[in-house]
């Protein structure tokens, strides 16, 4: 039941890598909504296949169907539903792998989930894939939230050990954010785009791939929103970050770096800027207590290399449990963190918009 | 509504800091659990305060009433609900501060969300003493899990810049797991146990705070637990890792280091151990997809310097929008991390029993 | 997991008939209610047993103590939780009668639900007892709707064959509503009262009881609140009148009665009444595709006679699957109907005010 | 939010009348559940539309193709989804009428709740058609239902004043329920049959229609299903039956007329057949506190005569609030109660497999 989310914006994502298609069902958007859809469609373009070297080859257009909710320009409130049809699945043949658990990936483990019935072509369920219909769902929010002044930005924070600075004051605005979504190695410090291009083809050519770590920053945001405790805004963000396949840390503010800190050199002291309530420092990324302090909400997620590396692996056939050896043939991207970030942004604008739905 | 939480296992959290009392309400218990009170009440204690120099001077004997759901020494399957009165709230005059806004604390947040209606007595319904009926929960839920095979252990990894060692195999089973339990600053490396007492005394002496990290690892269970997506494995229990207070970042396996690696470093190869299929190495966190592999699941957690000292602090009242500087007087944690293990390894239990109520 | 109920206003159940104690908890509530606890003791009095010779001799004051998210005055926002200690629960001995399944009583079914873990004495979690806290979290979401123009009301419908006339429009209004709750036996032909008194303590006296039909209607409801499908007005209100012990029926509008009708009687005509939208008949209860149309909503809720009864009755003994007679003895209530009344009231305020609590 | 549904086994309902088409996705299904399509098949062509002079004249094949959740003719566990392209809406010109209530339908209200941006071509999503997709998903919860030894069936109880005996003993068996679902006018006494039909006709003839009641009965459940409250089998059932659009009553067991009966003669006496925990009577249909007893459970539905009726009408222009005289023109079912049963059949099943989905 992994794949339905939400309690005020309910979201049911379905589809496989390699069946007829891939699409999500929004329930619950306000009514009366006007899509811009060439802004949708920008958005899925961001975390397209096939646009360049950095990325896997396998070409897909991620056209979409709006199968239901819209009428005339606008959302209808009734569920807004699109259909992904997949194209470029290569109809290789998987009878010969579809026993073979290939590492860090997601077959031993769907195996065991699902009784050996899981659709195993390219990951099935499990693909990153899916999270194109999420895009769509992140666009459509993104424009209600824009609508009430939030914006939300991310940048690449690591390709490896290449690290980015962090976003400052100066950077948290439309305009930088809309700048780092046009570039494909959105780094605030831009000599870190060649080196990282570099650094990416480097390791494609040695059959290897890399991961990295994403900065995202969610501004506007009134003060008093959120809750404590299990529905915190912190809680919403990280269970909806966990779940775009290859994520493995996700922290706030400071993160793990406030463990290094002292409670006076942690602690945001509160000052007045004019009308507005600000803090000094935003170590705390915007949420104290489950909720907003009106600050930008910020946080990294971690991305791991990706698990579809050509080199050797050693692994087992899961149906007789003989180790064996393997190398993935194929198509695949040598890092995804440049795909991911319009993913990061998209879960991320689904989850404030929840909060924002109750009266 | 945060403090609600669950699909297969309900919980239901109330009560302030100052108020009458604190509690939670379990509904989703399998029936003819046999509890072990004297096993729940050590795990109360771990997290109980006044025990120490370590910790906070108000008493509280976090004694529990059980109001519902139990009968004859075993749970009934009806809501299993408990009481804990709150006694030693020092009657002080908060008349004074309860518009000043403590830095780092949920005062400000709390006001704007609740429009100034909320307990602000001690924090009130966002106090860490709200963690205590958690651990109720989650020493219920190790009860159970223990009975399938599955046991929760954690250890100190950092206290600010004291770092413990990662675990290691040997350490995963149930004996080094309870022995840690009976610690009062569980390291596995115990040349820091007094470091790191002197280092919290220190900072307590300096009118100061500190964090630090807590790894936990769950062993025992079988693969093929989880979903992927918005239910994976991670989502729930960073979301649960979320709701305790003072929690900013949430990793699993290698975390944020994984994005140091190469791919080929990252993907954990796998091999048969006898009948047994695992992973050489641990970088996933025992989660692949959001679904068990078998291997422990493990993850780490960074608990914030705690927000309250005694040195003064730039802040503003929140009614009149004036700058102040404040300090805290009374009694609080120096470290917060010690009393925290207990609640993380609460929170995992939960998170994990969930998981095991669905057929 | 049948104790946890909620969306916007999340519910938790808990309490056996003779345990310690039964209540409620109640998240989602906003902030800056007032709370005027006068009338909920009514409400709760409204329920209350031991008031005359029409209900039960256990005599329960059903004093509830807050023991959260109620401060000054107001509530906070936070959980708003009660207990209600049970007092006056015979501590007969029940080892004797324990296998005993009561017909048309839940015993049989919670003894296989729980394996026999249940808390049998007096029904346990099953006893209508269980409906005082859903009174209390009623009278709160009453005072609330109440701020929004929404009033409840009820009368009694039918008592066995004595049948009362339907709500019309001269009785949709608060005083209308304000003096049938003031009343014993709210009928709106008062001539009824005296006849079903008599009816009901015959019944009493031959060692039967009585069941019948409860009308209520809530008034003051906007138009386009509600939903299409499994979230409706119906579907919600359904639901939560059927979570009322011993309730066997649930109709909108005409209900049943509308299929001896043709479309064109059935249609309800749409008219102006000045700026108002109105429909000359409601056979549709006020319930359209979901949602509101701006007409009270209407709805008649069939009580079963009370189960326990001192005739003698065929039934098992739930261990040994052995034959036998059975009479109850002790204290039970010849009709429930009256003290229903409220409880029918209590659970349409909760459902409508969930829906009013999304933006 | 009303198109998502479920705990256990999740739907999302998308769709409109005369949009792209209608569907559904189903997530939390077992995997590994074989598919007999030819069932599914025949289970949506007893709600097709266009077979006979009894049902629209809208053709329908109700062809659905499976997008996801499908694999080499079985379930994968991944999210089960459909699509059934919309083929004979009538381009007909909807901008004259657009503005313009149909009594009875959700026109009005739903124009209020989504502010004048719903489809309202040929009632949008609010169809009776977006049944066909909930037709699909109980054919496969039915499937699964078999393999646990569990039956639903239905017949028509009444079609206005034509009425139909109860089931009965006899009935209840699979063999029967065959039979019934194969016929166009599925009554008990097939006398009824021709009688009804003719009554159909005559209405359709005068421009008007009816409704009628459908009786459900659920076999071969165990006891000790369900929970007490708010999600009772009789909870969960009705509010999955007041999902229906046409829904005006529900009513278990005896229903309605328990009332007219004394305690005594109410109550279900318990007694052995064999090994079997059985009741003599049946009125409480199959269910007490909540929970199953063994004995089927048995429900009716009343279902209120077609709104779309061809004679003239009393409404209002939405946008004008201007009172107007209306007649429907188009095709229309002069009574959907023939072709409602497989949805009460399909809703139950849901219902009831998502009971059985925990453990």
């Amino acid at each position: 039941m992994g794949s339905t989310w939400g309690k005020n914006i309910k979201l049911s994502l379905f589809g496989e890598s390699h069946g007829a298609g891939i699409g999500i069902t929004i329930d619950g958007l306000p009514a009366g909504v006007e899509l811009d859809l060439d802004l949708i469609k920008f958005e899925m373009q961001r975390r397209a296949t096939g646009k360049n070297e950095l990325t896997t080859a396998r070409k897909e257009a991620d056209t979409f169907e709006i199968l239901s909710g819209y009428f005339n320009g606008y959302t209808t409130g009734a569920p807004l539903s699109i259909l992904i049809r997949n194209r470029d699945q290569q109809s290789r043949d998987y009878s010969q792998i579809k026993n073979i658990a290939r590492p860090a990936h997601a077959d031993y483990t769907g195996y065991k989930r699902y009784d050996g019935y899981n659709d195993y072509r390219g990951g099935g369920h499990f693909s990153g894939r899916l999270t194109a219909p999420v895009v769509f769902a992140g666009a459509v929010a993104k424009q209600i939230l824009k609508q009430k002044g939030i914006h939300i930005g991310t940048h690449i924070k690591s390709i490896k050990d290449l690290k980015d600075r962090d976003f400052c004051e100066k950077d948290l605005n439309m305009e930088v954010f809309k700048k780092l979504s046009e570039k494909q190695l959105p780094f605030l410090d831009e000599t870190l785009e060649s080196l990282s291009r570099e650094k990416i083809l480097q390791a494609k050519s040695r059959c290897d791939s890399l991961g990295g770590v994403i900065e995202c920053s969610i501004i506007g945001m009134k003060p008093g929103i959120g809750n404590p405790f299990f529905n915190s805004i912190e809680s919403q963000l990280a269970g909806l970050m966990y779940s775009i396949p290859a994520v493995k840390g996700v922290e706030f503010g400071a993160g793990f770096g406030i463990t290094d800190l002292f409670g006076s050199e942690a602690n945001d002291d509160i000052y007045m800027d004019g009308e507005q309530v600000k803090t000094i420092t935003n170590n705390n990324g915007g949420v104290l207590g489950g909720i907003t302090n009106g600050m930008p909400i910020n946080f990294k997620v971690a991305i791991k290399p990706t698990p579809s590396i050509s080199k050797a692996q050693k692994t087992i056939n899961m149906k007789t449990n003989e180790e064996t050896e393997f190398k993935i043939v194929g198509r695949h991207d040598p890092c995804i963190v440049p795909r991911a970030l319009v993913v990061v942004e998209a879960m991320a604008a689904i989850g404030i918009l929840d909060f924002l739905m109750v009266s």
